[in-house]
């Protein structure tokens, strides 16, 4: 029996490349790999696309014809040809060369994915969302005056709303619309819990160490950063080297700690910043170790997921639902990985805020009652045949997903649909938004499926939540450590009649003739199982005796016919013991948060035209305050409507702020557009006032008793912008436009 | 200059009883000590109780008494006396010790509080709240398993849905209501950080170690039980040793370790368990501690509270506030102690979460805008004067202690009087909640005033809230450390002249006298102060030159008129810069939520009077759901009915839970009374329903349709349920009585 233990999305869900799997498996290697890069992209990738090894083959054929040509005109040269002779060659010579510099340029261009602008592009999109974001403090690099820390960031005023926003739409959406019972662990960890669940032996990461310095090294990114960078520099390397390269980035993730380190060797791979040679690469394990109490025997981690703390509780839940199957516990909270060189920003942090669902089923019946609700909800799917085919993810209806077995069950099916909502209500675009089925390999072997919700941003596709079917896994591995039965019991509604083997070893029959090891004979009796019973109680009524060897005593005994009965005899059962499996979708709040800015940021010329304003068209549901308050000219009478807006906003539950900065209302609509609040009021009279709409920029107008009413119907969603225009005045007034 | 730096509430929080200031203070001891003991009550116990010391010494007299009886019998009997003699002898020797048995039962009485009864009611009742919350999973042991770990524990569903309440109500009650920046920062955090807050350095507890078995100690803990060991059961003690103890209790928290190591050798004071010999006390720092990355070489601890994030972040806070003072910073989050041997159950914990909240003030104005709204509020305060004077607690209004200067500033009575109407509407009894203003030996030199909210429960008057004006210590501390400063400007509204010194070295002057010492007579020079610098000038125009010292150089030099000008000058200034104070309000939620489940736990008895039935009494605001749908039988009519108005109530965004076990609507009540639940819907029609309200038990019969609406009046508070209790028919049908 094999025991692995990845899947736990959790653990893959931080790591673009995850480790290899014989980090992380104790019998098998080879059997998991990155779960986004090798899935969706590098599985096109590595398939080497038909276009770049064509012109990796024509640069080859033009440089090989330039070689012959160029030896001609030597040729020609040296034996003394006429002029116009060795013009030609010379003629054909440069044209070869011109050719195949043509054929470099598009080779360039395939290898950069289709063009080096879009890249740029990208790139400069990224930066401008970053700056953005930095600058309104939506996030601060942590201990920032201190040269702050790597992979570690701090959440400012309007990021800690739109996270307090967005976790409290997580648990309207999924914990209290789904009774789920949610609990708040610590996370500090006593070893003994994250031996049971695998990671402390086996949740590493590769490391090389420069052997002059001790700076570490990630060995995956080592080797992928120059496979990468030798694909697009290097345009005179023949085909069959490009393909190994590819190859090489495609199954990286999959290598062992030998297999990565004689690539690093074979490539002559050294200390990026200094040259420096390379250490074999090790295994170092991410989570952060602490020691609990004073006397610093207690070894302890801090989580890192928050699954097990559920697992760990499993038996008090059970009892809290009644004794009763399906329920499902949440848990949302801070979980820590130790990670050897953080990169990708706000992508891959050191702790993050989980937020995870452990759903308890009956492995026998994972139908789910409310998946006729969401049967016929479309979206794109990247099930493991078009990973594998080289085909790409296919708008789909889960419902048919279910019914054609793409996806393994209802209740796997009903979350991933109900993540599909949360996340389009919050904000991603569906068409960035997709789900991609784990590859056999990617699974552990217990693993029944697993989805991963992707989010396309300028990094690439990113896992944001993992649902996967964990089977009993994570309960059989508590039970078996803890020693305390974590199961579940149907009761049957009439005791059902069951067929049972019964041995009853005679203990005087085998007293006379065993002796002092009778003990060990009758064990050996009563562990047989139906096989080997029934094939020695045909052996018994054939021939009267049997050979019967006894493993405690190293040796075959002779039973005889009279020394144990054997028999198949009806019996009633009244209940059903089993192990639940677990259906787990999880969350990384802080990748769906970033996710979320990208899709939602844009820019847009200034009035005036001179300058690109940023916005964030975040949903109300998710925009870190509502509306913001401007009086017009700072008066006493437009400061004192401003305050009495303000109150009534404040008892109508709407968060907000008033700007009573002097800078000219364009600015403040500006600045407010930037945080991604959706409407402005600004007070330009004491009666009425203007609401104005963040992407249209529309305005209408309002009396001052009504302002809050209107602000409240549009934000909590009970009637649209548009509603409104309908029933107010559009304001036109150039005093508060922008 | 002394540093000293505990007084962030958050240190003392989660101690009971802090560790001796001479362990946090670098140059001075004995001037900080325990926030409650010392505080409050002990301060009390500190003058020894005068009833209790005449008993002592009633005590002493009767012993000495029957003693000088006892002989005068022996003598009579030696003698040989006559019989009647002897007897009257005896019965004079009997009366004494029945005089001393009675004074004895007094003295045990006055010592054990009043009456022994009392304790015990006490300790019941917080094992009848503790077994209800353990039993319905409002908190759970962590990791109970695998036999849990010491001072970790999960909330369970119950328990998790409260505390998002408690904190979603904070979230609104400061965050909001205030306008207050929240941020959310990480909870590792690198050693420079909690080097320059002074955590690394003096956030330790004393520990001793059992000399054979390694096992670790509080010490001031084993000599304050060795104390009131002693004290309870030692009756015969002398009235001069019973107040050496007693002294010693009241003094214990500010025991260095030499002292308290003394003690424990005095009194002989051995390991608990096995009476091993101790260890001399020697300190433990109570932060967690880890290595961030791979080499090891970066030290981090997990945060032993949340302030510190907020510090470093000021510079970027002080610029989103648009560069403007007064404003607040806030962060709930999770914080780490490693006690040495965790207590008192639920309020000493490893790892627990704080929500604090830093309030940037500029230290010449510490007025409050909106001190007018909340400076009518009365409530118990526990000033200086009252608690070294040996009397108690007493009702005072707000603004009357700013008036007399009994807190320090509004803004500190601000954020009081707001703590105060926070914890009262999530449910604390306003008459067990009392103000206490720290000893000045409990707050450090740079301290303003604090002044602890605390709540008294079965453990005694527990540390809740403390709210302490830290003046500029913290910023100051991380400028020097940082080298980055952290202050704000006050621009005038038009630059004011002041008086300004001016020293003009003459470098030539200088350079022919003093050649290569030149540079240091110029600095040392340049460095005068006023006072030093006007003597100079005076002494120079009086007698033409000067002895003048130059430390750098180690001795007198003479300055002549022409080497130096002094003068004062007259110069604009357009700002001015200052590093701005700090009030700070620390919560402890877990504590919080703890004293909240005592305050609103009682019991009743059952309708058949059999047992006695638990309630919490938790206002709607905190209940960990609105309310509960009972169909009154199982049938599928009423089970849609249920369904219809649960999908009601979800719409109205109120949590509920479906009851649809079979049990009688008497247990199903009991059990939602028992989660605290303050409505109950059941369905025993399919046109009306009845609710029940949890606390009079009555009963309303109200339509189908309007139910939903009806709930979210009342747990939305605006209506009472004597409010609806007039609108609707009441029910009195024994069919779903209880």
């Amino acid at each position: 029996m094999r025991y692995q233990s990845v899947p736990s999305l959790l653990f893959n869900l931080r790591r673009i490349s995850f480790s290899s799997s014989s980090l992380y498996s104790a019998t098998q290697s080879h059997s998991q790999c990155t779960v986004i890069h090798c899935g969706g992209r590098d599985t096109q990738a590595m398939a080497m696309d038909a276009s770049e090894e064509t012109l990796r083959r024509a640069m080859a054929d033009k440089q090989a014809a330039a070689d012959v040509q160029g030896n001609a005109v030597r040729d020609l040269k040296v034996s003394g040809a006429a002029k116009a002779d060795i013009d030609a060659a010379v003629e054909a010579l440069n044209a070869l060369k011109l050719e195949k510099s043509s054929i470099e340029k598009q080779l360039q261009a395939a290898i950069t994915g289709g063009s080096s602008a879009g890249t740029l592009s990208r790139d400069a999109f990224r930066q401008a969302v970053g700056n953005t974001l930095e600058r309104r403090l939506f996030y601060i690099p942590s201990f920032k005056i201190y040269r702050g820390v790597a992979g570690l960031y701090d959440y400012g005023p309007p990021g800690c709303a739109v996270k307090a926003n967005v976790l409290a739409f997580w648990r309207q959406h999924f914990v209290l619309e789904e009774n789920m019972l949610e609990v708040d662990c610590p996370c500090v960890t006593p070893e003994v819990v994250l031996k049971a669940s695998g990671h402390v032996d086996k949740f590493t990461d590769l490391m090389v160490k420069d052997e002059k310095t001790g700076t570490c090294y990630r060995a995956d990114h080592l080797l992928k950063d120059f496979c990468k960078d030798k694909l697009e520099k290097d345009l005179s390397m023949d085909a069959e080297k490009a393909a190994e390269l590819k190859n090489i980035l495609a199954v990286l993730d999959e290598f062992s700690a030998e297999e990565l380190g004689a690539k690093i060797k074979e490539y002559g791979i050294t200390a990026p910043d200094n040259k420096n040679p390379l250490s074999d690469p090790f295994p170092f394990n991410l989570m952060f170790q602490t020691s609990i109490g004073p006397s610093g025997l207690i070894s302890g981690f801090m989580r890192p997921e928050t699954a097990q703390g559920i697992f760990v509780n499993f038996k008090d839940l059970y009892y809290f639902n009644g004794n009763k199957l399906p329920f499902a516990a949440a848990q949302i909270g801070q979980a820590f990985r130790n990670e050897i060189s953080p990169r990708q920003g706000l992508l891959r942090v050191r702790e993050f805020t989980l937020a995870e669902i452990e759903h308890f089923v009956d492995p026998e019946d994972k139908s789910h009652p409310k998946f006729s609700d969401v049967a016929h909800l479309e979206f794109l799917m990247f099930p493991r045949k078009e990973q594998t085919s080289g085909q790409s993810a296919k708008r789909m209806c889960i419902g048919d997903a279910i019914s054609e077995g793409t996806v393994n069950n209802q209740t796997l099916g009903y979350f991933i649909a109900r993540v599909y909502l949360f996340l389009t209500q919050l904000g991603i675009d569906k068409e960035r938004l997709r789900f991609r089925q784990h590859l056999a390999n990617e699974m552990a072997h217990y693993a029944a499926d697993c989805w991963d919700a992707e989010i396309e941003c300028s990094y690439g596709w990113i896992e944001c939540v993992g649902i996967a079917d964990r089977s009993a896994y994570d309960l059989r591995a508590h039970s078996e450590k803890s020693g305390v039965s974590l199961v579940a019991q149907e009761k049957f509604s009439e005791p059902k009649e069951v067929e049972k083997l019964v041995i009853a070893p005679m203990k005087k029959e085998l007293g006379l003739a065993f002796k002092a090891n009778q003990k060990n004979v009758l064990e050996a009796l009563e562990a047989m199982d139906e096989k080997e019973a029934m094939e020695m109680k045909s052996t018994l009524e054939s021939q009267g005796e049997v050979e019967f060897h006894v493993c405690t005593l190293g040796k075959a005994v002779t039973i005889k016919k009279n020394m144990v009965a054997i028999s198949k005899e009806m019996k009633k059962e009244y209940q059903r013991v089993f192990t639940p499996s677990v259906i787990e979708p999880s969350f990384g709040i802080g990748r769906i948060i970033y996710c979320l800015y990208e899709h939602s940021f844009y820019t847009r010329p200034s009035k005036a035209g001179d300058e690109q304003l940023n916005v964030f068209r975040f949903p109300s549901l998710v925009a870190p305050i509502k509306c913001t308050v401007f009086p017009l000219v700072q008066n006493q009478q437009y400061d004192q409507i401003a305050k009495r807006i303000s109150m009534s906003l404040t008892a109508a539950g709407i968060s907000h702020k008033i700007d009573i900065t002097g800078t000219s209302i364009g600015k403040r609509y500006a600045r407010t557009d930037e945080l991604g609040v959706p409407l402005a009021i600004t007070v330009d009279s004491t009666s009425s006032v203007t609401i104005r709409e963040r992407d249209s920029k529309d305005q209408i107008r309002v009396s001052v008793e009504a302002v809050a009413s209107v602000v409240k119907e549009v934000t909590d969603g009970s009637s649209t912008w548009t509603d409104v225009m309908w029933r107010f005045p559009t304001h036109m007034n150039a005093s508060t436009d922008e």
